[in-house]
């Protein structure tokens, strides 16, 4: 699945992708007025997704439908946590289904037939949620793993799992440093062992389909692992609103600027409050911002700038 | 919120949970016969489950509905995971809504609001799928817990974070060596967070309402756990099909007997199809293995045989 993704990104010249961790507070307040049940929030954010999705479909590769703020809106907002999946894919989109999802052995491929696999009840088969990729929490170890990679292998899907997060935090677990072992703190720990479940799965970039959530504000991590770890595919949040500037992303890339797919939520689904793009409609000020950020990253990951 | 989950417990002379890991192949085939559709799935799911709380609810203080299983039957499980726990609390048994959801703080508290908080939309709050308590995944360290446990203050609901899984590749990052900090290991610093994140929420009986999950099969880590935090209590994952052993579980537990809840899942509703019980019913059967289990772990636990 790795590769498809980044020829993608290579055809658009475009290593962004669209974060809709779309929530009640951030549409127009045209669009939220009156409302005061899940099932009419949930509607309203269908409509926003979608409209995103139609304007953006054409210039990014991807979209990340972020689980939680789906979650909260109840059944409802499940439904349409679905219906994005799916309208993202009629479109052209890929899609990662960022729910963190983790387990122990069997019931890690419960999460991996809900987002990637195939559940089958009678004589048919479902994937109730499907996504191209899915985000998961790897604390577990490999039985909690080894279910979603068997998925990726027979669906063609692939997933993205925490290494060293955004948050300010991620340091009190992810940076302890270890002893005994290859490797000196736990996410490279981490690291090393999805460097090592993801060996069968590497496609014609040197990229696995077991891929690492590495946050944009943590660049010398990112260095050490991208230096450490060629054949690990980073999926980058933290850029924008936490903190993360294009100038810290160069490393997060290879030589062949291949090696990376950055979020961007807030900046882009929330552009039409920004002061650069007042007074436009959401869905055209998102599209503009996307622009804008495919030229930053462009300068500073392909020029150097 | 911990308090009166001990007390309950303790009332009923019950150490023990009801896990409602529920998946269609667990049920009797008269259920699922001729099904193969993801709704009519969970429409038997729901008859079973609720089968199963007016059966146990005059002997088990708790239920852990596992999300896995629902989840893989799209938006219609989601619709059975919040009758079942809405059914628990109607029944009077505590609930632990069991996702093992984990995010960056903003995010971390959308999945609270989820499960234990409350989601503002217009004038109106609700919360979508309310447990008493939620399982967290703690990899991304505090500010993806403390959203989590300021909903546990605010409503008076628990939470029980990952420590030492009962899967057996846990100890791959679970069980590193670290160096340079107060305890030895990544789960023992874990639990170390946890301790301190909790100080504020402690109850009479010594413990907070930030628990942490420790499976039946790591008696070693336990006994090191129980030792060293004597405020945390613990979710016990791992007895029975898993291999843990009413005998293993004692060093869970404080000189008072307190301190940990059993899960045991397929040991009960699967109960029907074991030997001892063949023949009856299965919400019969599950009573009976509840009892049978009740006084093996009450041996165990209060009089050490």
């Amino acid at each position: 699945m790795i590769d498809k993704l980044i020829e993608k990104m290579d055809n658009l010249k475009n290593p962004s992708l669209l974060g809709l961790d779309t929530i009640f507070e951030y549409l127009p307040e045209k669009m939220t007025k009156g409302i005061n049940t899940l099932e009419d929030a949930a509607k309203v954010i269908k409509e926003f997704n979608f409209k995103l999705i139609d304007k953006l479909a054409p210039i990014v590769a991807c979209v990340k439908i972020q689980a939680a703020c789906y979650e909260m809106l109840g059944v409802a907002g499940m439904q349409v946590y679905k219906n994005t999946l799916d309208y993202a894919r009629k479109n052209g989109m890929y899609s990662i289904a960022d729910v963190k999802r983790n387990d122990i052995g069997s019931t890690a491929g419960f999460y991996s037939k809900a987002y990637l696999g195939k559940i089958k009840i009678g004589d048919k088969e479902y994937t109730p949620f499907e996504g191209d990729f899915a985000t998961i929490n790897g604390y577990l170890g490999e039985d909690g793993l080894i279910p979603f990679i068997d998925d990726c292998k027979k669906y063609d899907k692939g997933i993205f799992v925490l290494v060293k997060t955004s948050n300010p935090s991620s340091s009190q677990i992810q940076n302890l440093e270890v002893k005994g072992v290859e490797y000196k703190t736990v996410y490279e720990n981490m690291a090393g062992l999805l460097n090592k479940l993801g060996e069968s799965t590497r496609g014609k970039y040197g990229y696995s389909d077991v891929g690492a959530v590495v946050g944009a504000t943590h660049p010398n991590e990112a260095e050490i692992l991208r230096n450490t770890f060629k054949n690990i595919f980073f999926l980058v949040p933290g850029y924008g609103a936490q903190g993360g500037t294009a100038k810290d992303l160069k490393c997060f890339f290879d030589k062949d600027k291949h090696g990376a797919i950055i979020n961007n939520s807030r900046g882009l689904i929330c552009a039409y409050k920004m002061d650069k793009y007042k007074g436009m409609e959401f869905d055209k000020a998102c599209y503009a911002a996307a622009v804008d950020m495919r030229e930053e990253l462009y300068k500073s990951i392909y020029q150097g700038v």
